[in-house]
């Protein structure tokens, strides 16, 4: 077929989004034909840009919940060349939505992942690396959280449905995948920036420059790993051949992370020094949100992987590029 | 509110299934007013028919998936009293027709899950019951199989989609509900069978006497539980009340199981004892079929709770029932 690729194409859900747009970069430097889907629901054209002049990459506006239009986009990308593998980072990011509305997690998260699945099937594609959560660990308290531990708990639609994605690809990789790789990312942060506890603040502050208002008591503590990081990660990981099919692996910084407290200071350091900032109640900033969580990494450590950025350093970069993007 | 009964008012979805009717006698014996929901479509008013005479059973076909029908099935049974308890046994029981068509078990499995949370939400109900399966747990090899244990890897879309619920439900638990019991079911046998290995013998031999074809080669060792022991452990961890919000919990006989081989032989000894046994190759019967597992017990034996029948006194009877049943 003419202008048909020989390298295998790689798909690429939620292309127009925070971390896909970092990934799709990386995907093209190796040479690929990209097709990036995206409903720009909450991604942007304007964040693929840097790659306008780059044939290599077609922009797909779908809803890969909708079945006609996911098996669409199949045929399209099946006449660029075969698809080799689908990077799955479509998802609803805002877990408050969710809990509100359950509709939502269950369409933007569980059925693109089950409309995705079932195009694969049909089509013969083998090979899927999805986006999952640190959010299906749910609440376990101090416990260090492995890729093997129980009971799975979630306690947020966002991770429920992120869990029933993980569920749903397993039972497909004993009938029609190769592999598939379940990465369970921590707070990821970074620009483009579409969501997250960075922007909420800095677009707060520029509403209302004096006073930095913050759900809960600001002790809540996480882990953060900046985008570039988290790309590296995936990468190694796809480049492994020695995997069991079904690879779980949790991603994320090997620090303790910071707490809500310091990055609001630091938020305020760089966007107005004089503001003051104004604490809620509680070490839950919402229905949903873990308030603290241990995480391991040593399986992912052990290929030789560490983040070149900790929790500290990656949020500071990050509210550096994020006041940038703002204008702030 | 005239009629409207003091007691709190007993949903039982799937209730024309196999084990809803076994259930609901208990309830109906507690004095509940009971509200049986059923889209007919596996489950049979026949089944119910043993309480046809009881005024405080209510039959509604009601497919819980669709969201109009699960709320008007709600504002029902609301008007016949306040609705105290959701018992959630509606589900897709054919696990080779989900592996065919993965739309089965998402609708009948998981969206019944979905729109009776969302229903429950909407109401206040704040209690439910949840028909899980160790089929959660994936194949996790010769591992004792405990309610914390992890990875939780399903094989089959039946599989994925009670893990599915359990998330929902779980995630529903931390803004909606006061408490969840998972039971995570192993395979349970008797009347009124609709579907399972023994149904299915006696039905095979019935149609050709001659000869009983089993799928693989019968080394299959799976643990069977008298449905009448089921019942009575799910009662006695409703009874509970210093259980966490929520409540996984494994129930199943204490002992290994028995073989696919030696219940095609006691079939064959019931129904037929001159019929030939052909055995295929495999020791897996279908896509989705976990061989063999070691299922964990201890928690719900911690409450005093063993079952009467063992895996083949289980189902000894249980193929005498069903025979009986059948007219074989």
């Amino acid at each position: 077929m003419m202008n048909r690729t020989e390298k295998p194409v790689s798909i690429v859900s939620g292309g127009a989004g925070f971390i896909a747009t970092n990934l799709i970069g990386r995907l093209l430097d190796e040479g690929r034909t990209v097709v990036a889907i995206d409903n720009f629901s909450r991604g942007s054209r304007a964040h693929l840009q840097n790659f306008s002049a780059n044939s290599a990459l077609h922009i797909v506006e779908a809803d890969l919940a909708d079945r006609a239009q996911c098996m669409k986009t199949f045929e399209f990308t099946n006449m660029q060349g075969q698809i080799g593998e689908v990077w799955h980072l479509a998802a609803n990011s805002d877990i408050p939505a969710g809990v509100a509305n359950p509709d939502v997690d269950h369409r933007d998260t569980f059925l693109t992942t089950f409309e995705l699945l079932r195009a694969m099937r049909a089509f013969e594609v083998r090979e899927m690396h999805f986006a999952s959560s640190s959010a299906i660990y749910g609440d376990l308290g101090n416990v260090a959280l492995h890729e093997a531990i129980g009971p799975l708990f979630p306690i947020s639609n966002y991770g429920a449905m992120k869990l029933a994605s993980e569920a749903q690809a397993s039972a497909a990789a004993e009938s029609h995948l190769d592999r598939v790789s379940l990465f369970r990312f921590p707070n990821v942060v970074g620009v483009p920036a579409t969501h997250g506890v960075i922007l909420d603040f800095i677009r707060k502050l520029k509403l209302s420059p004096e006073t930095l208002q913050v759900l809960g008591d600001g002790s809540q503590q996480k882990a953060y790993l900046h985008v570039s990081d988290l790309v590296d990660a995936m990468l190694l990981v796809r480049a492994q051949t020695r995997f069991d099919k079904v690879t779980p692996i949790n991603i994320g910084p090997v620090d303790e992370g910071v707490k809500v407290r310091w990055i609001a200071e630091q938020v305020v350091a760089r966007v107005n020094p004089k503001a003051r900032i104004v604490f809620g109640e509680g070490n839950k900033g919402w229905v949903g949100d873990v308030p603290r969580f241990h995480y391991s990494t040593g399986k992912i450590q052990a290929l030789g992987w560490s983040p070149l950025l900790g929790s500290e350093s990656a949020v500071l970069r990050a509210i550096d590029e994020i006041a940038t993007q703002e204008g702030a």
